[in-house]
């Protein structure tokens, strides 16, 4: 049997996406409800990827294409290229996913020097006609033929220059026929035919280069980024072209079912008469709202408002349409699942809810731990109506406000001084991680999402506008311009990162209605919201709790004081999975460390030490307080030493410095001497973690017992302490067995001092690809794993955090050798299948075993659901991440969630 | 049916190791050979097992022994502590491990006061019964009843002081007859028991005490280190005990079937008239030889140098055979395949061969690597007889000639004016690492194989001698004694780390004769050594070419530099695995990087890397030549930048310290930045290998081409080069890709420029766990893996090499937690499965991939056997590993050696 490469648009639906891609898919569901579609026919990805194979088009296609033409012209009734009224037709492609910009279009195809006289003739409109024949020869050069579009467009200034004339459209149909003259000699000139005159020829040419438009560098290198498989092919939608430019009674439009700004409900579009789809984003001329088409069209208004009814009870979701009117006749030309904001999409998933057209899971599905995200992030007040004076690209969210500064030299002597800047650069590179770091924006005028200064900014949750190409930034001048502003040194400035926007002058900083919601309970939030930010809380509050109902995962938060602590369980944390202890030892205690380094015998060490028990026992008790009867997991020390002391490079100089001025200190010299021995080349891959606890003797002792006596004090007082302590940085189980070994002694201790039981589960982090891979044997000790990813991921991959981020991250992202850093998202493949090996063995050896993550994965979205598939216990995250980690874990959950996740990765 | 806990001797073999422990087994075997073993019975390491799980003995066991003492009653003619001819038995420990030391014996069971008197009258010696009781009570004491060894020590000495007497066998009976009493008092009072005199009570409360001696703290470390299992339990072998002092017509020896030193044929050993077993070995009493035993007792020597030659028949190996004569009758006391030096074991492996006992393949596997490494080891000249003044432990092998000093800081500075030092210490610690790094040898009187002087001292490859306890070291008079001897700071001393000896003055140190043979090939070195030494040369040679012949592991070289490569090819290397790029970066040309990094302009940064191009070509020209026909893998450039610029540190303090001096040089500045800005908290982690390669334009060209070029010449002068170019650090497939194209395109031009085909495999170092378990994807773009275990081990555990090691390596090799340094022999659970995925996952998606390892493993004995197991194509070691890997590589290919090796694990 033939295979069957054209499916007729009738022939189609909305669920073969992988054979007709998306626009077809769509365009033949539309067709199937009896929409008004013009008609016309999909070739099929798989006939795309005969192509790419063979390097031509499989023999069939060419006999499958005439049949399906011949299609197209019956129901036309009319020719393609017919001379006195002739079929055009658009050749678009069209991929599984939405890959804009990146592939292309041919429109107008059958026009060539006798029909464009029958277009004219027959539509009344010689500009029209020739103008339709001059892009289809420009289209086709720059496409099909590879021929510089800056050839074209530099032709087309000459014609206007000549004629004395500013805008396209004022060209005359005889300036418009030179132009086709002079567009075809192009043609001759650049790619050595004639422009071909045969209709049939053009349709052929034109499919074989959206095949071929599946391949070019920039095609793939998308794909590299956005993860989409290169051996998909796209599909090629022929089409017949209508037009909305014939007159008064022709017109085109863009609409949506609901608002996709705000969310609120009630039909929401623009139109604008006599124009080409292009024209109405390109906002050339104002453009009409759908109630004006209501006063001049209201036939076809009542027949748009029926089809989009109908759509988005189909889709039973809010719809983006293309229409155009021909002569006072709607064609419907595209329509999609329409992109919304944040805020709508939570108040878009309640009111479909409430109109009983989908699930609650449904909901849940709808909305993301991402624009859960957005909505939290602080917002300028824009009550003011302030216009932006320049909109970049959003590279990295939040609100900020501060002085113009254009080096990293001023920006940070300024912060050192007090004051708050904004960073503005060109684009930046490692040179700029001081200014960045000081800033508390980042602009630039270059780059994209994946430039240095947007890769960083993100890394460090810094608000950063990238790429506002609008604003040139002078270094020498030390000033900026944007268009007629000024913008010197020291002017107050504010940057928008969820939008790119960037306003002159200090906008209002406030903390998102969400947030308030989240802090201050429903009730409260409400009674000091507008009407449509009450509706999101209502929305965003009914998704969250169906969310925490369907959710496996528990969700936890780290945190290291008992004000962390307190945020997060009222953001919804049942319990810490992290609590760190090194702040414990900062501040005034560092001094302590400095005694413990420099003892000379264990007494004096123990001294030090002992020092410290009384007030990490206070430490611990508080945040037991805060956190009564969820479980606390609190890790022992894991940094190396050197963090709690003087910077070796910067007490050498000190030093050398003093002895230089002959003023030698003997305790500095015995400090530098201390420092230089614990001074390590590569300290992550030092004597931290348990190997420190081994190494000094007494620390995790001391550590332990203020953990047991902190949840002895609470016990005394009737509360509920759950409470487990962590070992950081296990290799090997001997390790952990040695270590725990000794912490049940001083627990066992710490019970009969205080006679109470003291049930306290000891565990490791799993942060070693050797943990991982003898999770087995690590299990047979443990009482739970506790996968700590940063540390994971930085020992997989070979590359610390800090050292490498903002060197290399920002290229590999551009090579598309990481689509998302490996630190924001868990690296599946690599990272991800030491977590699933670690899980498999540990329960294997130990079925008790509780599993949780407490790395920083444990609040990304995309992470979560992999936590999810391998069946972990509970994530931890920063406070500010739990409502995140809630909402995703419900979204996991739906086993839909999971299979919707894994088809659009 | 009744389980068997006892064996009588004759029921067992030397085949049931695993239940009789090995010193039952070979008893048994014995025994059933008909040789003259004195009676006894063995009960089973079953029982111990379940001794300890109950925390009692079986309850058949009672019954058992009852049976089995009444056999051993029967055969003895004598009966258990009978008053006027009582049976003595000894109760001794016995594991299927030797654990030497590790756990207890008691001799002389069955004495009492009734029964020393029957003892005194049937010997005839007063004395010697006495003594036998005495020895009873304190073994007795200290081992079943847990008493402090040190009481019965004082109380000897104070009977010796009121006697008048220095040695022990001066007392007389009556002084002895005291010692008993007093020591029945110790009993009594520390144990709060009468010493029992039932002699059957004496008997089970000894075997209970060696049943409990298996779970002692020291044994369990023990086995922690050895890596012997915790589960196995001990036999415990009761036999007859004869005695050897009894007067003229008794004695006691030790003899060997050949000479475990030389490896010379014919019996060997030692005898001592009128003595107990440990008399001979304590060196109080000049021994006889056996010449001296046939002139004395001509009977029983031949009846001894039958049961040797009967011994080593069936045991096919060199025996060690302790033997006792009690009234001129001989009795074999036990036997087990004997110790012996390096050299004696490459002879006596032939020999066997040669007397048609055992095939070369047994013979191969005869002789270990580590032999081998012995044998190559620089030795002294001996010559002139000079005797050691002391023997500490051999901590770190080689022969070292230097000064003493006594501190670190004058070991650097002595060095630093080119001295060679050797650096004496009580023990050393961090703070002595770089006194270490400047001396030829260490030298400690504390600690043994464990402590920090050893372990850094093999990381380091440095002679040493640890825990040379006759050796006083005083660091206030900086000078050391040994008995009469003075060393002063300055005096010569000679150390030999192979035997743990130490001279006085220099003794001539010269490369070993297996060197020599190794450099010159077999008849020149034949030519100039002993008689000896021929044998030596002629046995080496005939194992090492049989090894060559079964191998299926290639052996190739870790070489950098021609010198290098043409040594390695000497030693049989086939080829170079590893040939680094670094040091062609450094010297003169370490300005040339200064220039890259400081470079403001791609073109700057061209301009000084194609100043290194004829120069790096030069480079790998001449190694291509040296290892013409065999493959050479060259690794592009892998260490971060900063390898190549300033120390940071010192840097920073030379220009504050100009600044002070108001002398301050743009340049310096210049280049303080270039190094701050590349300055990284951990570079093993940070920009390097194919990060560097892909983040620096131009940098991985310049080497494909200076490669290409290198190739392309040796082909225009008809050589026959075969080169593969590998790539560092790649974690990820895309990394390769991309540098792998770029390599292609720059070999295909030079292709082109010089008209030549050049055929480059182009492949990937796996030393990321990344690259390990994404292997798959990455064999589909590499041409070979060579798995660089020393960077896996850093990744896989989390720790690097130079911070950690002396820090706390040897912490974690005294508590059990490493049996040996990861760095040194691979580890199997958690790197080697890494390495056992990559291969699996590697040749699944490229069956054409070849695999290899560049780490230091590739030289390690037991990881040969490892990377033979999981199906490498070669392994590359360092020139002088090279003989140890051809010889371990043929051992691991026959299955024999790969059982053997594993059973002894």
């Amino acid at each position: 049997m033939q295979t069957k490469w054209i499916y007729a648009f009738e022939e189609g639906n909305k669920d073969l996406k992988d054979l007709l891609g998306g626009k077809g898919a769509n365009l033949a569901e539309m067709t199937r409800l009896g929409l008004p579609v013009p008609p016309g026919f999909i070739i099929t990805t798989e006939a795309c990827k005969e192509y790419l194979e063979l390097g031509r088009a499989p023999l069939e296609l060419e006999v499958q294409v005439t049949m399906a033409l011949r299609q197209l012209e019956d129901k036309a009734q009319k020719i393609l290229g017919d001379a006195t009224d002739p079929l055009l037709v658009s050749v678009r492609s069209g991929a599984k996913f939405s890959m804009p910009g990146m592939m292309e279009t041919i429109l107008n195809v059958g026009l060539n020097d006798k029909s464009v006289l029958g277009l004219a003739k027959i539509s009344n409109d010689e500009r029209f006609a020739w103008d339709a024949y001059r892009r289809l020869i420009q289209m086709f050069g720059k496409t099909v033929l590879n021929i510089e579009g800056e050839i074209f467009a530099h032709e087309l200034e000459s014609i206007k220059h000549k004629a004395n004339v500013s805008a396209d459209f004022e060209l005359s149909p005889n300036a418009l026929q030179d132009l086709v003259d002079r567009y075809k000699n192009i043609i001759k000139q650049e790619a050595g035919i004639d422009f071909p005159q045969d209709p049939r020829t053009q349709l052929d040419m034109s499919i074989n280069s959206v095949f071929d438009s599946w391949n070019t560098e920039r095609a793939k290198l998308y794909r590299r980024r956005e993860r989409i498989p290169n051996n998909l092919g796209t599909a090629v939608n022929v089409g017949m072209m209508v037009f909305g430019n014939l007159g008064d009674k022709s017109g085109t439009g863009v609409c949506f079912t609901r608002d996709p700004a705000t969310g609120s409900s009630g039909v929401y579009g623009d139109y604008l008469q006599n124009a080409q789809g292009e024209d109405v984003v390109s906002g050339i001329r104002n453009t009409l709202t759908l109630a004006d088409l209501e006063t001049i069209e209201p036939k076809i208004f009542d027949e748009l408002v029926s089809v989009m009814r109908k759509l988005e009870t189909h889709y039973r979701d809010l719809c983006d349409i293309e229409f155009t009117v021909e002569n006072s006749k709607l064609w419907i030309l595209q329509t999609r699942v329409g992109k919304r904001t944040p805020a709508a999409a939570f108040r878009i998933a309640v009111q479909l809810v409430d109109e009983h057209l989908i699930t609650l899971d449904e909901a849940l599905l709808r909305v993301t731990g991402s624009q859960l995200v957005q909505l939290m992030f602080p917002q300028f007040n824009k009550s003011n109506s302030t216009k932006p004076i320049a909109v970049g690209i959003a590279a990295s969210p939040g609100a900020a406000v501060g002085k113009a500064v254009f080096s990293s030299k001023v920006a940070a002597e300024w912060t050192e001084r007090g004051e708050k800047v904004i960073l503005f650069r060109k684009e930046t590179n490692p040179d700029d991680l001081g200014g960045m770091i000081a800033a508390v924006g980042i602009l630039t005028s270059r780059g994209g999402k994946t430039s240095h200064a947007a890769v960083v900014a993100r890394g460090m949750g810094k608000t950063a506008v990238c790429g506002a190409e609008v604003i040139e930034v002078d270094y020498k001048k030390n000033q900026a311009s944007c268009g007629d502003h000024i913008i010197n040194e020291g002017d107050l400035v504010s940057i928008d990162g969820s939008t790119g926007e960037v306003f002159l002058g200090a906008i209002e900083v406030e903390s998102s209605i969400v947030v308030k919601y989240l802090e201050q309970g429903k009730t409260a939030a409400i009674k000091i919201a507008s009407v449509d930010d009450a509706d999101l809380i209502e929305s965003v509050d009914r998704i969250l709790r169906h969310s925490d109902q369907r959710r496996k995962l528990h969700v936890r938060t780290n945190a290291d004081t008992f004000e962390d602590a307190s945020t997060a369980r009222t953001f919804g944390a049942e319990g810490i999975g992290l609590c760190r202890t090194e702040h414990m030892f900062l501040g005034e205690r560092r001094q302590v460390i400095e005694r413990v380094v420099l003892a000379s015998s264990d007494e004096e060490r123990n001294d030090a030490l002992s020092a410290l028990e009384p007030l990490q026992r206070e430490d611990f008790r508080k945040i037991f307080e805060v956190m009564d009867g969820f479980t606390v997991t609190v890790r022992l020390l894991d940094p190396p030493l050197h963090e709690f002391l003087p910077n070796f490079a910067d007490l050498k100089v000190e030093v050398a410095l003093a002895q230089e001025r002959g003023k030698v200190d003997q305790a500095k010299l015995d400090l530098l001497a201390a420092v230089e021995r614990i001074h390590e080349s590569n300290p992550m891959l030092g004597l931290r973690g348990v190997r420190l606890g081994l190494m000094i003797p007494g620390l995790y002792a001391l550590q332990v017992r203020a953990i047991a006596s902190a949840m002895a004090d609470q016990l005394e007082k009737g509360k509920n302490p759950k409470i487990e302590i962590m070992i950081p940085l296990v290799g090997s189980h001997m390790e952990l067995q040695l270590t725990r070994s000794e912490a049940e002694e001083i627990i066992r201790e710490v019970e009969t001092t205080r006679e109470v039981k003291l049930t306290i589960d000891i565990g490791t982090m799993i942060e070693l690809p050797r943990a991982a891979l003898t999770a087995g044997r690590i299990a047979s000790v443990a009482d739970f794993f506790s996968f700590g990813t940063n540390d994971l991921t930085q020992t997989t991959w070979g590359f610390s955090r800090d050292d490498v981020e903002a060197e290399f991250f920002a290229l590999y992202l551009d090579k598309g050798i990481f689509t998302i850093s490996p630190f924001e998202t868990i690296d599946a493949d690599g990272v991800g299948e030491l977590v699933r090996t670690a899980v498999a063995r540990g329960r294997a050896a130990n079925p008790d075993l509780h599993l949780g993550v407490c790395g920083e994965h444990g609040g990304d979205p995309e992470s979560i659901h992999f936590f999810h598939e391998v069946g972990l216990n509970y994530v931890s995250c920063s406070p500010f991440r739990v409502p995140i980690a809630r909402l995703e874990a419900g979204r996991a959950a739906l086993s839909a969630a999971s299979a919707e996740y894994n088809s659009t990765r």
